[in-house]
């Protein structure tokens, strides 16, 4: 079993760097926050005598050398960096409960035959450079790098840019490194185990997602003498297209969620009428058909709103990944090490995308969810406590050694 | 007849400071541009023999003296801030209108019994500083000077600072002069006087206005992760509001208007449900009692998509004015001067709020208006003819000396 409380302890350290403003975290990938959190953890793997590898894009690989150092490695994980008000267990919990996993084997004098590689992913939340899961993305050859780090927050920074501002792009090629297996660790940041008193979820699925980026062109003109029938008006059809995703995730209740939260209205004056309005629409399903089917039924809704009310639109699309289905024999070992250990678990879909559903397409893979509170996630009041923390942890380490081999 | 060419040649001269993006102009209030533009309306008025004073809240009062200097000056003049995304003429045609008056005067060697004096109001827009029409409510006794000066802009600085910063707090107390008439001469800013071939709109009313800043109030939570019956979706809310705004508009067609320009989404990530939306409706009519109708039914709607979604709600008023009606003898001599110079004129209703409709609570007021290409303005294509300009300035020169007196 792992220690609960140095594990606990790492995550309250880890959550001083980047503080948000409510108690949780504001640490965005490739910010100077994202910078210093990375070195705490190199400094933390190193001291657990592990040596690190950063690749071009900034993702980092700490390895526990094993007993056969030619064996593929098995790899835990996650990532560090979080939303602008992000909680402090989001993607943290996955990467130091590895850390940990690999300070207990240390304690217990614990060789494994695979190595053991303790990953941080760069760029997992997508807030600050779209799409979310991006590097791991990279490296499981779904993006072109260069593509990537094309990529531009709202102020116009690329991401390549800002990788090497804060000194994190590495020398190693991005992907191509042999992988046993890979386990990621990750609060559910829905509610189900906790309405159920469930200490782990088995993920034996992960929804798909398509993140949809409109703009409505309208024209501006003054809200006080510009007649009703004259106006173009993009912020009345932000208006129609959020009530239409909603409407058509409410159809395809329970398997479908769907909202826009990132809107930029132009240019943003009491007295104009929007000229342009840019959103990003965020649906999701676990079954592909209904997927695709509501993003064709919201494409096409867009253009009757945009014919209806005179404006222009464009729709890019800004991420997307089809449904998953985790490896069984990897979702077996998860099972397998709950039912040891005796505590209770239940077989559940990630709402989530999350950065094992990438590499699940390249090596096997799949990941353990421990219960938060309320469900809640994406805002700075996540919560968990600390035994949930470590009966997942427990499971990991378990997972882990045996895929690993003793 | 005033001097078409010169006074076209003063509003491009006045363009260049602050330009927009797209050929309009970016000079907010009190702004380095806004200081620029004050200095060179400043050397203008003195190199026309006006002597200049100003007041604590930033008005510009350029006086030319009358033959009666005792007697109660006829003002003339309108705004020089803009928009952000502004024209070359929304207010600055009435400012340097009335300058170019004053020049005409002296051309002619003409001197008035009453003194004119050519004014330039502090924040008409009301974007940076809501609410609009700030300092010449200040000086009509609307507003108190002090509860003005605290004001703050979307980054939180206060009105006074940045008017001190920029240096144009003058030392005259605000209010209490002496006022025979004020004539402001302005863009239509609605499409009405080209539609129907007129030269002048005699203007006799103002619509009411309210301005009401909302806050909804729900739960960040994730957007793939979180059920639809858990969400508190502050963008759905927004959405059903801007619905209901729309809609309340529309029934009352064509005696009111209604839309939400100005949005804040927070914490404005793709993939968080928003949690929080402030946003400020703009609703107007001629018609008061459509005006505060229209008011109550949207306060009501808000409160009934706020249970429906389980949101907090908070309504506040950042703006208001009633209907206005002008003073019918300045109205009378804007007519008869329209009259007397062949000029083809109509009636009209003011869509946008002026300076003016304060100033007409402590003094007899009327305005001009001239057409605008397409209707359009609070957009930087806004645009009208050297002809159009012209024309008004005749009118406005007519109905000043007859007021003024010779
Ligand atoms: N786990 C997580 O919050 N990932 C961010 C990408 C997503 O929106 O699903
Ligand atoms: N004339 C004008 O655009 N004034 C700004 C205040 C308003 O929104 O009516």
């Amino acid at each position: 079993q792992i220690d609960g409380d140095r594990l606990w302890d790492s995550l309250m350290e880890m959550a001083k760097i980047g503080p948000g403003i409510a108690g949780g975290n504001n640490r965005q990938t490739l910010t100077d926050a994202d910078g210093e959190g990375r070195h705490l953890f190199k400094r933390w793997c190193e001291a657990a005598g592990m040596t690190l590898s950063v690749d071009t894009i900034g993702n980092m690989f700490a390895r526990r050398e094993g007993a056969e150092p030619d064996l593929p490695p098995v790899y835990v994980g996650s990532h560090l960096d979080t939303q602008p008000t992000g909680g402090k267990f989001d993607g943290v919990l996955g990467v130091l409960a590895g850390l940990e996993l690999v300070r207990s084997l240390n304690d217990l004098e614990i060789r494994t035959r695979h190595p053991i590689v303790v990953v941080n992913w760069t760029n997992e939340e997508g807030t600050r450079f779209a799409p979310a899961m991006l590097a791991s993305g990279v490296f499981a050859g779904l993006h072109d790098e260069a593509w990537a780090k094309d990529r531009r927050d709202a102020a116009g920074k690329r991401f390549g840019d800002e990788l090497r501002r804060i000194g994190w792009e590495g020398d190693e090629p991005v992907g191509g490194r042999p992988i046993r297996a890979l386990f990621e660790y990750h609060i559910e940041q829905g509610p189900i185990l906790e309405d159920e008193g469930i200490d782990i979820g088995v993920v034996t699925h992960g929804q798909g997602l398509w993140w949809l980026e409109v703009t409505l062109t309208g024209k501006e003109s003054h809200t006080g003498s510009t007649p009703m029938a004259k106006r173009r008006n993009a912020g009345l059809g932000l208006a129609r297209v959020t009530e239409l995703v909603h409407q058509v995730a409410m159809e395809h209740q329970p398997n479908a969620v769907g909202a826009i939260g990132h809107v930029e209205v132009y240019p943003n004056s009491r007295n104009i009428i929007a000229g342009r309005v840019t959103f990003t629409i965020d649906i999701r399903s676990p079954d592909k058909a209904v997927l695709d089917a509501m993003r064709e039924r919201i494409e096409a809704g867009i253009a009757s709103v945009a014919g209806e009310l005179g404006l222009g639109h464009d729709i890019q699309v800004a991420g997307h990944f089809d449904p998953v289905a985790f490896d069984p024999a990897c979702v077996a070992a998860v099972r397998g090490a709950a039912e040891r250990l005796g505590l209770s678990h239940r077989d559940i879909v990630s709402g989530a995308g999350h950065d094992a559903c990438w590499i699940n397409r390249i090596a096997p893979t799949a990941m353990i969810f421990c219960p938060c509170v309320d469900g809640l996630s994406h805002n700075e009041a996540e919560e968990i406590s600390k035994d949930w923390a470590k009966r997942g942890a427990d499971v990991l380490l378990h997972a882990v050694v045996e895929t690993a081999g003793i």
